[in-house]
Protein backbone atom coordinates (compact mmCIF):
# COMPACT_ATOMS: atom_id res chain seq x y z
CA UNK A 1 0.00 0.00 0.00
CA UNK A 2 1.50 3.35 -1.12
CA UNK A 3 0.87 6.69 0.40
CA UNK A 4 1.99 10.02 -1.80
CA UNK A 5 1.86 13.35 0.16
CA UNK A 6 2.99 15.83 -2.50
CA UNK A 7 4.44 18.90 -1.52
CA UNK A 8 4.98 22.25 -3.20
CA UNK A 9 6.94 25.20 -1.43
CA UNK A 10 5.29 26.65 1.66
CA UNK A 11 2.96 23.46 3.31
CA UNK A 12 2.32 23.38 6.62
CA UNK A 13 4.86 20.92 8.18
CA UNK A 14 2.32 19.55 10.56
CA UNK A 15 -0.34 18.80 7.45
CA UNK A 16 2.29 16.62 6.14
CA UNK A 17 3.60 14.99 9.47
CA UNK A 18 0.60 14.01 11.07
CA UNK A 19 -0.42 11.53 8.53
CA UNK A 20 3.05 10.59 7.63
CA UNK A 21 3.01 9.15 11.13
CA UNK A 22 -0.42 7.71 11.02
CA UNK A 23 0.53 5.60 7.82
CA UNK A 24 4.18 5.05 8.74
CA UNK A 25 2.95 2.90 12.07
CA UNK A 26 -0.05 1.13 9.97
CA UNK A 27 2.14 -2.14 8.77
CA UNK A 28 2.85 -2.78 4.81
CA UNK A 29 2.70 1.35 3.96
CA UNK A 30 4.91 2.59 2.10
CA UNK A 31 4.93 6.70 2.45
CA UNK A 32 6.52 8.47 -0.47
CA UNK A 33 6.92 12.85 -0.48
CA UNK A 34 6.95 13.29 -4.16
CA UNK A 35 6.77 16.88 -5.83
CA UNK A 36 7.35 18.29 -9.37
CA UNK A 37 11.36 18.37 -9.43
CA UNK A 38 13.21 16.53 -6.57
CA UNK A 39 14.13 19.69 -4.83
CA UNK A 40 14.36 21.20 -1.21
CA UNK A 41 11.11 22.49 -0.08
CA UNK A 42 10.42 24.38 2.76
CA UNK A 43 7.54 25.15 4.86
CA UNK A 44 5.60 28.24 5.37
CA UNK A 45 8.06 29.13 8.58
CA UNK A 46 11.17 28.62 6.70
CA UNK A 47 12.49 26.79 9.74
CA UNK A 48 12.06 22.94 8.50
CA UNK A 49 12.42 21.73 4.91
CA UNK A 50 12.07 18.49 3.13
CA UNK A 51 14.58 17.17 0.21
CA UNK A 52 12.09 15.27 -2.24
CA UNK A 53 13.70 12.58 -3.84
CA UNK A 54 10.98 11.26 -5.84
CA UNK A 55 9.20 13.45 -8.71
CA UNK A 56 5.19 12.92 -9.38
CA UNK A 57 5.98 10.94 -12.59
CA UNK A 58 7.73 8.42 -10.66
CA UNK A 59 4.66 8.28 -8.08
CA UNK A 60 2.02 7.39 -10.77
CA UNK A 61 -0.22 5.09 -8.44
CA UNK A 62 -0.56 5.55 -5.38
CA UNK A 63 -3.15 3.65 -3.45
CA UNK A 64 -4.03 6.70 -0.99
CA UNK A 65 -3.13 10.81 -1.89
CA UNK A 66 -2.70 12.93 0.97
CA UNK A 67 -2.58 16.72 -0.01
CA UNK A 68 -1.46 19.07 2.77
CA UNK A 69 -1.88 22.74 2.95
CA UNK A 70 0.01 25.50 3.51
CA UNK A 71 -0.01 28.94 5.10
CA UNK A 72 -3.18 31.53 3.46
CA UNK A 73 -1.92 33.63 1.41
CA UNK A 74 -2.22 34.43 -1.92
CA UNK A 75 1.56 35.20 -2.59
CA UNK A 76 3.01 31.81 -1.98
CA UNK A 77 1.73 27.98 -0.72
CA UNK A 78 -1.74 26.30 -1.41
CA UNK A 79 -3.36 29.69 -2.41
CA UNK A 80 -0.90 30.59 -4.82
CA UNK A 81 -0.37 27.11 -6.66
CA UNK A 82 -4.13 26.71 -6.51
CA UNK A 83 -4.62 29.94 -8.52
CA UNK A 84 -1.95 29.30 -10.92
CA UNK A 85 -1.98 25.53 -11.69
CA UNK A 86 0.47 23.57 -13.14
CA UNK A 87 1.55 20.37 -12.98
CA UNK A 88 0.82 19.60 -9.49
CA UNK A 89 -2.56 19.74 -10.34
CA UNK A 90 -2.18 17.33 -13.47
CA UNK A 91 -1.39 14.47 -10.84
CA UNK A 92 -3.49 15.39 -8.64
CA UNK A 93 -6.45 14.52 -11.10
CA UNK A 94 -4.23 11.72 -12.84
CA UNK A 95 -3.85 9.69 -9.70
CA UNK A 96 -7.24 10.33 -8.40
CA UNK A 97 -8.67 8.09 -11.39
CA UNK A 98 -7.00 5.56 -9.22
CA UNK A 99 -6.86 5.39 -5.90
CA UNK A 100 -8.67 4.43 -2.96
CA UNK A 101 -8.74 7.54 -1.48
CA UNK A 102 -7.66 11.11 -2.03
CA UNK A 103 -7.31 13.43 0.67
CA UNK A 104 -6.30 16.56 2.45
CA UNK A 105 -5.09 18.43 5.05
CA UNK A 106 -5.71 22.30 6.03
CA UNK A 107 -6.11 24.06 2.70
CA UNK A 108 -4.84 21.36 1.02
CA UNK A 109 -8.48 21.14 -0.13
CA UNK A 110 -8.19 23.93 -2.15
CA UNK A 111 -5.70 21.70 -4.50
CA UNK A 112 -8.46 19.37 -4.40
CA UNK A 113 -11.00 21.89 -5.54
CA UNK A 114 -8.76 23.74 -7.98
CA UNK A 115 -8.30 20.17 -9.37
CA UNK A 116 -11.51 20.43 -10.14
CA UNK A 117 -12.59 17.61 -7.75
CA UNK A 118 -14.74 19.00 -5.16
CA UNK A 119 -17.38 20.29 -7.28
CA UNK A 120 -20.71 20.03 -5.79
CA UNK A 121 -19.13 18.11 -2.72
CA UNK A 122 -19.53 18.61 0.86
CA UNK A 123 -15.58 19.09 2.41
CA UNK A 124 -13.56 20.96 4.80
CA UNK A 125 -10.67 22.99 4.93
CA UNK A 126 -9.08 25.36 7.44
CA UNK A 127 -11.74 27.44 9.30
CA UNK A 128 -10.35 30.69 7.80
CA UNK A 129 -10.91 29.57 4.23
CA UNK A 130 -14.04 28.32 3.99
CA UNK A 131 -14.51 31.02 1.29
CA UNK A 132 -11.60 29.98 -0.51
CA UNK A 133 -13.13 26.32 -1.02
CA UNK A 134 -16.73 27.64 -1.73
CA UNK A 135 -14.88 29.12 -4.97
CA UNK A 136 -14.26 25.93 -6.14
CA UNK A 137 -17.60 24.92 -5.54
CA UNK A 138 -17.69 22.74 -2.51
CA UNK A 139 -19.90 23.10 0.51
CA UNK A 140 -17.87 24.28 3.40
CA UNK A 141 -18.54 22.18 6.61
CA UNK A 142 -16.98 22.34 10.00
CA UNK A 143 -16.99 19.08 10.56
CA UNK A 144 -13.06 17.60 11.59
CA UNK A 145 -13.47 14.84 8.95
CA UNK A 146 -15.54 14.44 6.20
CA UNK A 147 -15.83 11.81 2.98
CA UNK A 148 -17.82 12.16 0.23
CA UNK A 149 -17.18 8.86 -1.32
CA UNK A 150 -13.39 7.95 -1.83
CA UNK A 151 -12.73 11.81 -1.50
CA UNK A 152 -11.66 12.87 2.51
CA UNK A 153 -11.09 16.41 3.20
CA UNK A 154 -9.68 17.45 7.25
CA UNK A 155 -9.91 20.17 8.75
CA UNK A 156 -6.68 22.72 9.54
CA UNK A 157 -3.07 20.97 10.39
CA UNK A 158 -3.59 19.16 13.47
CA UNK A 159 -6.81 17.40 11.28
CA UNK A 160 -4.09 15.23 9.24
CA UNK A 161 -3.81 12.77 12.36
CA UNK A 162 -7.64 12.36 12.64
CA UNK A 163 -8.01 11.95 9.01
CA UNK A 164 -5.49 9.92 8.45
CA UNK A 165 -6.57 7.27 11.29
CA UNK A 166 -10.12 7.05 9.72
CA UNK A 167 -8.90 6.47 6.44
CA UNK A 168 -6.69 3.87 7.71
CA UNK A 169 -9.81 2.41 9.66
CA UNK A 170 -11.52 2.60 6.05
CA UNK A 171 -8.31 0.59 4.37
CA UNK A 172 -7.47 -1.95 7.21
CA UNK A 173 -10.75 -2.19 9.46
CA UNK A 174 -10.94 -0.38 13.08
CA UNK A 175 -8.63 -2.90 14.90
CA UNK A 176 -5.64 -1.99 12.95
CA UNK A 177 -6.55 2.13 13.32
CA UNK A 178 -7.07 1.71 16.94
CA UNK A 179 -3.95 -0.31 17.72
CA UNK A 180 -1.94 2.55 15.68
CA UNK A 181 -3.84 5.48 17.80
CA UNK A 182 -2.67 3.67 21.06
CA UNK A 183 0.82 3.09 19.10
CA UNK A 184 1.43 6.87 19.01
CA UNK A 185 -0.69 7.29 22.09
CA UNK A 186 -3.70 9.74 20.54
CA UNK A 187 -4.87 10.56 23.53
CA UNK A 188 -4.95 14.01 23.20
CA UNK A 189 -5.79 16.35 26.12
CA UNK A 190 -5.51 20.18 24.76
CA UNK A 191 -4.72 22.72 27.55
CA UNK A 192 -7.90 24.73 26.47
CA UNK A 193 -11.09 23.65 24.29
CA UNK A 194 -9.92 26.94 21.85
CA UNK A 195 -8.92 24.82 19.07
CA UNK A 196 -11.93 25.73 16.65
CA UNK A 197 -13.83 28.60 16.13
CA UNK A 198 -17.12 27.86 17.52
CA UNK A 199 -15.09 27.18 20.74
CA UNK A 200 -12.45 30.03 21.01
CA UNK A 201 -13.31 33.37 22.47
CA UNK A 202 -14.05 36.18 20.40
CA UNK A 203 -10.90 37.89 20.74
CA UNK A 204 -8.66 34.38 20.75
CA UNK A 205 -9.89 34.30 17.09
CA UNK A 206 -9.48 37.99 16.12
CA UNK A 207 -5.66 37.70 17.35
CA UNK A 208 -4.86 34.83 15.02
CA UNK A 209 -6.64 36.79 12.51
CA UNK A 210 -4.54 39.95 12.90
CA UNK A 211 -1.41 37.95 13.33
CA UNK A 212 -2.19 36.27 9.95
CA UNK A 213 -2.57 39.50 7.85
CA UNK A 214 0.38 40.49 9.98
CA UNK A 215 2.86 37.58 8.44
CA UNK A 216 0.61 38.36 4.46
CA UNK A 217 2.38 42.09 5.07
CA UNK A 218 5.89 40.40 5.65
CA UNK A 219 8.63 41.11 3.08
CA UNK A 220 9.08 37.77 1.29
CA UNK B 1 13.06 32.62 21.68
CA UNK B 2 15.24 30.00 20.88
CA UNK B 3 13.74 26.40 21.03
CA UNK B 4 16.33 23.59 20.24
CA UNK B 5 15.21 20.03 19.14
CA UNK B 6 18.32 17.68 19.61
CA UNK B 7 18.10 15.10 16.62
CA UNK B 8 19.58 11.37 16.72
CA UNK B 9 19.23 8.62 14.39
CA UNK B 10 15.83 6.54 15.33
CA UNK B 11 13.62 9.30 16.55
CA UNK B 12 9.58 9.51 16.26
CA UNK B 13 8.84 12.00 13.29
CA UNK B 14 5.95 13.29 14.67
CA UNK B 15 7.50 13.51 18.60
CA UNK B 16 9.73 16.06 16.43
CA UNK B 17 7.25 17.91 14.06
CA UNK B 18 4.46 18.20 16.38
CA UNK B 19 6.29 20.66 19.17
CA UNK B 20 8.24 21.77 15.89
CA UNK B 21 4.11 23.56 14.45
CA UNK B 22 3.67 24.84 18.05
CA UNK B 23 6.67 26.89 18.42
CA UNK B 24 6.78 27.75 14.83
CA UNK B 25 3.40 29.19 15.06
CA UNK B 26 4.25 31.49 18.27
CA UNK B 27 5.66 34.58 17.30
CA UNK B 28 9.06 35.13 17.90
CA UNK B 29 10.71 31.64 18.12
CA UNK B 30 13.25 30.48 16.70
CA UNK B 31 13.52 26.62 15.85
CA UNK B 32 16.40 24.93 15.44
CA UNK B 33 17.11 21.28 14.96
CA UNK B 34 20.76 19.99 16.16
CA UNK B 35 22.74 16.99 16.31
CA UNK B 36 26.12 15.43 17.28
CA UNK B 37 26.89 16.73 13.33
CA UNK B 38 25.50 18.64 10.16
CA UNK B 39 24.04 15.45 8.77
CA UNK B 40 21.31 13.23 7.70
CA UNK B 41 19.46 11.42 10.11
CA UNK B 42 16.41 8.63 9.39
CA UNK B 43 13.51 8.43 11.59
CA UNK B 44 12.50 5.00 13.09
CA UNK B 45 10.67 3.92 10.13
CA UNK B 46 13.17 5.11 7.95
CA UNK B 47 10.71 6.85 5.30
CA UNK B 48 11.57 10.54 6.49
CA UNK B 49 15.03 12.23 7.22
CA UNK B 50 16.04 15.83 8.46
CA UNK B 51 19.33 17.54 7.48
CA UNK B 52 20.49 18.45 10.10
CA UNK B 53 22.69 21.98 9.67
CA UNK B 54 23.52 22.73 13.64
CA UNK B 55 25.60 21.02 15.37
CA UNK B 56 25.15 20.90 19.38
CA UNK B 57 27.82 22.87 19.82
CA UNK B 58 26.16 25.85 17.74
CA UNK B 59 23.14 25.98 19.79
CA UNK B 60 24.90 26.29 23.47
CA UNK B 61 21.88 28.31 24.95
CA UNK B 62 18.19 27.52 23.87
CA UNK B 63 15.64 28.79 26.00
CA UNK B 64 13.70 25.77 26.00
CA UNK B 65 14.89 22.10 25.01
CA UNK B 66 12.60 19.33 23.45
CA UNK B 67 13.83 15.90 23.29
CA UNK B 68 11.71 13.29 20.76
CA UNK B 69 11.42 9.76 21.33
CA UNK B 70 12.22 7.05 19.26
CA UNK B 71 11.20 3.41 19.15
CA UNK B 72 11.40 1.25 21.73
CA UNK B 73 13.99 -1.33 20.86
CA UNK B 74 18.01 -1.80 22.87
CA UNK B 75 19.76 -1.70 19.05
CA UNK B 76 18.71 1.63 17.79
CA UNK B 77 17.02 4.78 18.91
CA UNK B 78 16.74 6.16 22.61
CA UNK B 79 17.36 3.14 24.04
CA UNK B 80 20.59 2.83 22.38
CA UNK B 81 21.72 6.27 23.14
CA UNK B 82 20.20 6.73 26.73
CA UNK B 83 22.67 3.13 27.23
CA UNK B 84 25.68 4.26 25.61
CA UNK B 85 25.58 7.65 26.32
CA UNK B 86 27.61 10.50 24.68
CA UNK B 87 27.70 14.16 23.14
CA UNK B 88 24.22 14.41 23.07
CA UNK B 89 23.57 13.46 27.00
CA UNK B 90 26.30 15.95 27.94
CA UNK B 91 24.78 18.87 25.60
CA UNK B 92 21.37 18.38 26.92
CA UNK B 93 22.71 18.55 30.93
CA UNK B 94 24.55 21.66 29.48
CA UNK B 95 21.97 23.22 28.12
CA UNK B 96 19.72 22.56 31.02
CA UNK B 97 21.56 24.49 33.04
CA UNK B 98 19.89 27.53 31.07
CA UNK B 99 16.89 26.80 29.60
CA UNK B 100 13.93 28.29 30.95
CA UNK B 101 11.91 24.48 30.02
CA UNK B 102 13.60 21.25 29.33
CA UNK B 103 11.33 18.95 27.84
CA UNK B 104 10.80 15.28 26.22
CA UNK B 105 8.20 14.00 24.30
CA UNK B 106 7.54 9.93 24.45
CA UNK B 107 11.18 8.57 25.04
CA UNK B 108 12.87 11.07 24.86
CA UNK B 109 12.21 11.62 28.53
CA UNK B 110 14.68 8.40 28.78
CA UNK B 111 17.58 10.79 26.95
CA UNK B 112 16.49 13.24 30.10
CA UNK B 113 16.56 10.34 32.99
CA UNK B 114 19.98 9.17 30.74
CA UNK B 115 21.73 13.36 31.30
CA UNK B 116 20.51 12.77 34.94
CA UNK B 117 17.93 14.77 35.14
CA UNK B 118 14.20 12.90 36.45
CA UNK B 119 15.97 11.56 39.44
CA UNK B 120 13.36 11.59 42.33
CA UNK B 121 10.90 13.24 39.81
CA UNK B 122 7.29 12.46 38.72
CA UNK B 123 7.99 11.95 34.57
CA UNK B 124 5.86 10.16 31.57
CA UNK B 125 7.24 8.75 28.48
CA UNK B 126 5.06 6.26 25.93
CA UNK B 127 3.53 3.69 28.28
CA UNK B 128 4.88 1.27 27.06
CA UNK B 129 8.53 2.51 28.68
CA UNK B 130 7.54 3.14 31.54
CA UNK B 131 9.87 0.33 33.45
CA UNK B 132 12.56 2.00 30.95
CA UNK B 133 11.57 5.39 32.64
CA UNK B 134 11.92 3.73 36.23
CA UNK B 135 15.39 2.30 35.66
CA UNK B 136 16.56 6.57 35.66
CA UNK B 137 15.36 6.88 38.89
CA UNK B 138 12.09 8.46 38.16
CA UNK B 139 8.45 7.91 38.97
CA UNK B 140 6.54 7.15 36.04
CA UNK B 141 2.74 8.92 35.51
CA UNK B 142 0.21 8.44 32.86
CA UNK B 143 -0.83 11.93 33.34
CA UNK B 144 -0.28 13.29 29.18
CA UNK B 145 2.18 16.64 30.63
CA UNK B 146 4.33 16.29 33.46
CA UNK B 147 5.87 19.81 34.96
CA UNK B 148 8.22 19.45 37.37
CA UNK B 149 9.63 22.71 37.93
CA UNK B 150 11.29 23.76 34.71
CA UNK B 151 11.61 19.90 33.57
CA UNK B 152 8.31 18.63 31.40
CA UNK B 153 7.71 15.49 30.05
CA UNK B 154 5.30 14.14 27.83
CA UNK B 155 3.52 11.15 26.68
CA UNK B 156 4.37 9.09 23.45
CA UNK B 157 4.15 10.55 20.44
CA UNK B 158 1.31 12.96 19.56
CA UNK B 159 1.44 14.02 23.21
CA UNK B 160 4.44 16.65 22.02
CA UNK B 161 1.38 19.14 20.61
CA UNK B 162 -0.17 19.59 23.96
CA UNK B 163 3.11 19.59 26.07
CA UNK B 164 4.21 22.38 23.61
CA UNK B 165 0.88 24.06 24.26
CA UNK B 166 1.44 23.73 27.48
CA UNK B 167 5.00 25.06 27.66
CA UNK B 168 3.75 28.11 25.40
CA UNK B 169 0.90 28.90 27.88
CA UNK B 170 3.93 29.20 30.69
CA UNK B 171 6.34 31.21 28.79
CA UNK B 172 3.96 33.29 26.69
CA UNK B 173 0.37 33.41 28.46
CA UNK B 174 -2.62 31.52 28.11
CA UNK B 175 -4.22 33.73 25.17
CA UNK B 176 -0.87 33.35 23.01
CA UNK B 177 -1.33 29.56 23.23
CA UNK B 178 -4.76 29.49 22.87
CA UNK B 179 -3.92 31.60 20.01
CA UNK B 180 -1.43 28.77 18.09
CA UNK B 181 -4.56 25.96 19.09
CA UNK B 182 -6.83 27.78 16.79
CA UNK B 183 -4.36 28.36 14.42
CA UNK B 184 -3.44 25.26 14.21
CA UNK B 185 -6.90 24.17 14.76
CA UNK B 186 -6.39 21.12 17.70
CA UNK B 187 -9.94 20.75 18.19
CA UNK B 188 -9.00 16.94 18.31
CA UNK B 189 -11.90 14.03 17.43
CA UNK B 190 -9.87 11.06 17.44
CA UNK B 191 -11.95 7.99 15.62
CA UNK B 192 -11.35 6.10 18.69
CA UNK B 193 -11.12 5.99 22.43
CA UNK B 194 -8.35 4.07 22.38
CA UNK B 195 -5.40 6.56 22.60
CA UNK B 196 -4.10 5.36 26.17
CA UNK B 197 -3.74 1.84 27.47
CA UNK B 198 -6.15 2.38 29.85
CA UNK B 199 -8.86 3.07 27.69
CA UNK B 200 -7.76 0.62 24.55
CA UNK B 201 -9.30 -2.77 24.80
CA UNK B 202 -6.81 -5.47 25.91
CA UNK B 203 -6.89 -7.25 22.51
CA UNK B 204 -5.59 -3.64 20.89
CA UNK B 205 -2.90 -3.72 23.59
CA UNK B 206 -1.64 -6.74 22.26
CA UNK B 207 -1.84 -6.08 18.61
CA UNK B 208 0.55 -3.49 19.94
CA UNK B 209 3.05 -4.96 21.88
CA UNK B 210 3.05 -7.87 19.47
CA UNK B 211 3.08 -5.43 16.59
CA UNK B 212 6.40 -3.65 18.47
CA UNK B 213 8.05 -7.02 19.08
CA UNK B 214 7.69 -8.07 15.47
CA UNK B 215 9.18 -5.11 14.59
CA UNK B 216 11.91 -5.55 16.84
CA UNK B 217 13.08 -8.87 15.31
CA UNK B 218 13.14 -7.45 11.85
CA UNK B 219 16.96 -7.49 10.65
CA UNK B 220 18.63 -3.77 10.99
Amino acid sequence: MQVAIPLYPGYTALDVMGPYQVFAETPGTEVVFCAEQAERLYDDHKMFHLDIEHTFAEVPRPDVLVVPGGFIDPRSGPCKVAAEGGPILQWIRAAHEHTTFTASVCTGALLLGAAGLLEGLRATTHWAAYDDLRGFGAEPTAQRVVFQGRIVTGAGVSAGIDLALAVVAELHGSEMAQAVQLAIEYDPDPPFDSGAPSKAPAAIRELVLTGAEARRREPD
